[in-house]
This record gives structure tokens, C-alpha cells and sequence, in this order.
């Protein structure tokens, strides 16, 4: 049903100063945009067939921001790719997985929907079926 | 200089209870380990070109049961695989990033080093050359 870890999302305050790392690593940011949204930053490092994301709050209230308050800085979400969404988000649900979005929403590079933390052993999961 | 990301650790309290989770998503546990120097149980499931590790504690004093009680469950480190792990650490320190191993240790798959949290934004950082 996955078929690869699409994204690694990291939760930082300031991404000119944590993409150094990844860097000096090898890696290289492709792109940064603002998803107005979710009132973040976001730039992508592209590592094998996934990537790190580099999540920056841009308002002192989003979602981001209140996690780095609570927990600071480090990974924030995994995204699965997965085949097809719906079918995914049935099987998590006869399962008896608790989601956040029961139906998939449309994100930026196709449809997403998050699981409820209450499921996931701690770890926020996205899975995307990217069109 | 990384190729990819290697695994992606998880600490769960109990494997046989967190593996539902990735099950229900498609993926399989294909061994499931012992590492008694790090007083853990590891479960690998690959997605793509990756792995999520699942690791419980074996014992209470152990790194991640002190990760547990501190942060509760949730992603306790990432792994990058490296071509040539010495050029990797040489380079960190050229760029003023912290290591807990200036040299690499042998761990079960190859040659290992973690970076300190200190210069990685919250993220525990394992580099592995793999043998």
C-alpha cells in the first residue's frame, strides 16, 4: 500500500541556519516555498528516494510553532506516498486506526490526509497519493 | 555524501503492539533483533529505499526507556548512510558541527557515528557506512 516514505518533515526555527547541517552533509535544498495554509516555511533536500523537509512557522500561533514551543526542535511527520488514499485510509480505519482526516484534502503535490497521534505510537503520520 | 536515508528509528514501548500500525499500511517486519550493548529490541520494516526500525527497551535504564519516560514514544533518531564515513565526520568538524564519535564504531551493519543533538536541530543523527 506505501510505496515509499515521500517525506521527512523536521520542525525548525529558522531554516537558513538548520539546512547548513544537511549541507554540510551533502544534501542540497531544491526548493523553499511558503504554504500560506499552515502559515509555515518549508525548503526540500532530496536524500535517495525521499527527502527532508525543513519546516519553519512563519506565525507565532500556527501548528508548528506551538510544537517547537512544546517540544523544540526535531522530526515533526513522516509522509507515506501510498497507491490510493482511499483505500488506505479504509483499511487504517477497519483496523480500527483513529484519523484526522477521514476523507483525504487536497495538499500541494496531491491528496493528503493526516492519522490521529492517538494511533501512531507517538509519530504524526501524512500519506499522500501524489497526482 | 549521503545516499540515502539508512532507517528511520522509532521507540515504541512495545513492538508487537506498534507494528499494527505499519502492518495495516502494507508494510512487513522482515527480522526482528536483539542489540544487547544498546539494551534494546529492534524491528525492521523497509519502505522504498529505507527502513523504519522499531525500538523498544529490554531494559529500564536504558537510552531509549530514558527517551520514553522523557518524551514518550516517537521518532528517536534518523540514519544516513554514507559512502566514506571518515570524509563524512572530517567534513562536520571542518563545518563546526558537534559529534559524540569522532571516530566510527563498529555497529551491526557497518561503520557508525552519531552527530550530537547539540548541532543538529533536534534530530539524533546516525551516519552508518555500510560493510
Amino acid at each position: 500500500m506505501i510505496t515509499k516514505v515521500d517525506h521527512i518533515g523536521i520542525a525548525v526555527r529558522d531554516i537558513e541556519e538548520a539546512r547548513r547541517l544537511y549541507e554540510a552533509l551533502g544534501l542540497k535544498v531544491t526548493h523553499v516555498k511558503e504554504v500560506e495554509e499552515q502559515q509555515v516555511r518549508v525548503a526540500f533536500l532530496p536524500v535517495g528516494d525521499t527527502e527532508v523537509e525543513l519546516v519553519q512557522p512563519t506565525t507565532a500561533d500556527s501548528g508548528v510553532a506551538r510544537f517547537l514551543e512544546k517540544r523544540g526542535e526535531g522530526v515533526h511527520h513522516l509522509c507515506f506516498e501510498v497507491e490510493d488514499i482511499e483505500v488506505a485510509l479504509a483499511e487504517l480505519q477497519a483496523q480500527g486506526m483513529r484519523l484526522i482526516d477521514r476523507e483525504p484534502r487536497q495538499g500541494a503535490f496531491g491528496r493528503v490526509a493526516f492519522l490521529h497521534p492517538k494511533s501512531t505510537h507517538g509519530v504524526l503520520i501524512e500519506l499522500v497519493e501524489k497526482s
